[in-house]
C-alpha cells in the first residue's frame, strides 16, 4: 500500500505513527501541498476533496480522511476496541478532534509555524486561542479520569489527538496548565514502537 | 435510552432520522442551546464539550458527536457495512461531513435562518459559500458514480450528509447545478420509514 502525504502535517503523521505502532509496511509518497501537489489530475482522481493524506491499496482503491484511514489500518488490532460502546467512544473523540480541536490548534500552528504569523492573519491566529483551550480543557477533564481518551487502553483516538496536541506549543498553546494531558503525551511517547514526528 | 437535542439542528436530526429508519425507540429531551441549555452542570456532566446531541444509555453512560452516535446505534444493521473497506468509506464521508461540509453549509444556514443574516455576519456568510460549493461538488462527483455515498447501499454516511444537504438552500446554496445530489436526496426521502426534519 501507498500513503500520499507530507511528513510535517499532523494529519499525515497520524498514519506514520499508527503504522509504526502496528509495524505496517507502506510506501510513502511525498506530496507538496504548497506547490499544488493536491491539485493535479492524478491526485484529484485519488481524492476529489484535494487533501492529504490518502491511502492507496495495492488494488488501486483509495481512502481519504486521516481518522478513517487509521481506523481502517487498525481494524482487528489492540488499537481498535471490538466492544460496540468502546468503539463508539473512539469515534466520538475522533470527530471531536476534527471539529473542535484541529480547526483551532492545527490552524493556529499553521499560521505561526508555516506562514510566520503575518500581520494579515494575526487576528485569525488570536481568534483560534479560545477554541483551542476549550478543546484542551475537554481532553484534560477526560484524562484526569482515564489514562487514555477512550478508557484504559491506547486506541486510534489517542493517535488522532496526539498528532496536533503534542505540537500545540507551536500554535501558541501553553500546556503547563494541563498536567493530565502532559502525562498522557509522555505515556504515548513511551510506547515501545513510538515514532516521533519528522 | 435518551437523546438530548434540538429538532431544528441538523446534527440532532441525524439521530431522529436514523432512529426512524431502524425503528429505535428513544426518549427525546429538548435542549435549548440559545437559552444556555448546554451549559448547565447537568448537561456538562453528560458532554463536557457542551454540544448537542448527546445519547444517554439506560445505564447512564453517555456518548456525544452525532456521527459516532448514529454509527453506534446502527451497529449490526444494514446501514453499517460489515466489510472493512466499506466501513472505512462510511467513516471517510462522515469525517468529510464534519470538516469540509458542516462548517460551511450548516454555519451559513445558521447565520441566515436563525440569526436573520445580520450585517455584522454577512462577510462570514459570504465566505462560507465557496467552501460549501466545493463540498457539494465532491459529493456530486461520487453520486454520479454510485447511488449512495459509500456505494450501492444506504449507510449512516448518507444519513450524516443528508441532514444539512437537504436544507442547504436555507444557507444560500442552490442545488440546481447538482443533479446527482438532487436524485440522491429524493432516493433518501423515498425510504419507507423516512422521517422529515421538524
Amino acid at each position: 500500500m501507498k500513503v500520499y502525504g507530507d511528513s510535517q502535517s499532523g494529519n499525515c503523521y497520524k498514519i506514520q505513527l499508527l503504522c509504526a505502532l502496528l509495524d505496517l509496511e507502506h510506501e510513502w509518497v511525498s506530496v507538496n501541498v504548497l506547490a499544488g501537489g493536491t491539485g493535479t489530475p492524478e491526485f484529484v482522481a485519488r481524492n476529489p476533496n484535494r487533501k492529504i493524506p490518502v491511502l492507496e491499496l495495492d488494488d488501486g482503491r483509495c481512502l481519504w480522511e486521516s481518522n478513517a484511514i487509521i481506523n481502517y489500518l487498525a481494524a482487528g488490532s489492540a488499537l481498535l476496541p471490538a466492544d460496540r460502546f468502546a468503539l463508539a467512544k473512539v469515534q466520538q473523540w475522533q470527530f471531536f478532534e476534527q471539529y473542535s480541536h484541529e480547526p483551532y490548534i492545527a490552524v493556529a500552528r499553521f499560521i505561526a509555524k508555516y506562514l510566520g504569523l503575518p500581520e494579515a492573519r494575526r487576528a485569525e491566529y488570536e481568534s483560534k486561542q479560545a477554541g483551542g483551550h476549550k478543546a484542551l480543557a475537554v481532553m484534560e477533564a477526560q484524562l484526569k479520569q482515564t489514562p487514555y481518551l477512550a478508557g484504559g487502553q491506547l486506541t486510534t483516538a489517542d493517535v488522532s489527538l496526539y498528532a496536533y496536541t503534542h505540537v500545540a506549543g507551536e500554535g501558541g498553546f501553553d500546556l503547563a496548565g494541563y498536567p493530565a494531558i502532559r502525562a498522557w503525551l509522555e505515556r504515548i511517547a513511551a510506547q515501545p514502537k513510538y515514532l516521533a514526528m519528522a
